[in-house]
């Protein structure tokens, strides 16, 4: 495979172009070429430039509004509800995140609730504009049903992830941001292209066996991480980001939008003022936790590695493949 | 083992009896007590009467005070922080969950922050009080260390759980409560205990390989469920109810607490109003993905063997090993 080397101002300005092609106005183009934009910056190649396809694609055919104007719809208590538009939700993020914010430190904890929006990147990004804002943070979305239920073997879940994030006052923050899945729906894809095995525990057949063979797990579904407890985790999720906002079910999603690309859907976002239930040595005090996980040799942080990343691509730039660099330019 | 037969009754009464034997006071042994009674109705023995030795030795002790008052310290914004004035948990709960319930009907999610209280029981309890209100609810609290870091074999983490509630109109909550740690802590003690192995993926030994031998596992470190997520969860546990409420950490509990008994330290609840944030359909939309997901042959929700349970002793009372009977009835 050959790359090509971009530095992270080209990466934008691709990503910018395609999206201008394909018919998003300044904003919508901007709030999305900058989500691509920071995962190529952070080595997450998979929410990267490689998912610029799916995003024009999805704006082109109507699917995703490019000219998006999301609003927020009512701010009442510690609650504000934003209507997407049917956007990106990267530019619900725009105006929706500023509000979350300045509430959360006001009511000491405060939730965003986004409707009719379509989520295509990953979930940190959000949390790190929180967490940027001595904010402590969560944020919940959800997908096509690919996941079996404990006990089960019908698809009802996505891959459902969550996210929180802790800030850590001039380091890069802590964030994870996880499937609940065992293994990513792309990581599994990959590896029905390649013949290779998918790792155990990711998924069964359609027979509801637990198989390694990534073709039957695709035609039959993904497994939860962590066996019960994982469906846990991705049936919270289904409600916090689904029942609980007014928004689609996995399952609802499944039956209105099928295939692989862009889905439309609800995200909630919950911020926490450390200093408000905590006091003002919160944050000092997740320090001195870090320092200790951290003398252990082997132990690194949730969202360490995007952190290296990030510190030596805006010299090195990036590297994607020809192709996809080709794939990108003729859509500009 | 034979085992005695008591009416829920009776259970409530031999808590009640050996709580205030110890030194508790009327409010104290009546929120103990019943939290051991919701127990043993719902068939989850390790928290029911099996635990009066423990409450009744720490209050004997003066390490948990009998006679707290625990104080809501401040409620501000959508915040209420109270103090446990050393208590067991259930006794903050008694005046905090009805305040964190209308605070969240009013503000649409609100937290509730208890600090220097002693969690000695399962957190289903309080968060079926706030479903029991038509409101979704979280809790999460930490424990002296057990459980090591992915990539570590120190103990740094508790078994820290969380739990998630959803109410549900006329039916029995769905609530998960799972700890972070691939197995409970008494699981292993039992294994140990028997001579059996623990399950696979428990824990590691004092040299950090995984290993079954409980015995290993308890001079070594339990494992957190689903390796590296699981492990982002006990993080996230031990942030959110220890420095972001102003609290310990499962590494400082353990160094100013040893032992298996209760353990002071602080816990987090948060409570949202799902009419607030979704709308007046947002339980019956939850209702219908829960008759999708029940329709599926060999899946059932967490928290439905509780519920199981709880049809039948009020009417057929509840099996405790008569060894515990006569213990519980030696110290009252």
């Amino acid at each position: 495979m050959t790359e090509t080397r971009l530095t992270l101002d080209e990466v934008m300005d691709l990503a910018l172009a395609a999206l201008g092609a394909a018919g998003a106005d300044v904003t919508n183009a901007n709030a999305i070429a900058r989500t691509m934009w920071r995962a190529e910056r952070d080595g997450a190649k998979s929410h990267g430039l490689f998912r610029a396809a799916g995003y024009c694609g999805a704006i082109r055919s109507g699917k995703a509004n490019g000219r998006a104007a999301p609003t927020i719809a009512s701010q009442e208590g510690a609650v504000i509800r934003m209507e997407g538009d049917n956007g990106f939700a990267p530019v619900a993020h725009m105006t929706g995140l500023p509000a979350l914010a300045a509430l959360a430190k006001t009511q000491g904890v405060a939730a965003l609730a986004i409707r009719r929006c379509l989520h295509y990147a990953a979930l940190w990004p959000e949390v790190e504009t929180l967490t940027d804002q001595g904010l402590a943070a969560m944020a919940f979305t959800s997908s096509p049903p690919y996941v079996h239920m404990a006990g089960g073997r019908k698809r009802v879940f996505g891959t459902n992830p969550m996210a929180f994030g802790w800030p850590r006052p001039g380091k890069p923050p802590m964030i994870f941001d996880q499937a609940s899945s065992l293994t990513a729906r792309g990581e599994v894809m990959i590896a029905a292209r390649d013949g290779h095995e998918a790792p155990q525990g990711a998924g069964v057949g359609p027979d509801g066996a637990p198989t390694t063979d990534p073709k039957a797990i695709l035609s039959g579904a993904q497994s939860p991480f962590g066996d019960y407890k994982g469906a846990a985790i991705a049936l919270m999720v289904d409600l916090l980001a689904g029942p609980l906002i007014g928004e689609l079910t996995s399952l609802e999603t499944g039956e209105q939008d099928v295939g692989e690309g862009p889905s439309i859907g609800g995200q909630l976002i919950l911020a926490f003022a450390p200093e408000r239930l905590g006091g003002a040595d919160a944050l000092a005090h997740g320090e001195r936790l870090f320092e200790e996980l951290l003398s252990e040799p082997g132990v690194r942080l949730p969202g360490g590695r995007r952190a290296a990343e990030r510190s030596k691509t805006p010299e090195e730039g990036v590297l994607i493949p020809t192709s996809l660099y080709e794939e990108i330019r003729e859509l500009t």
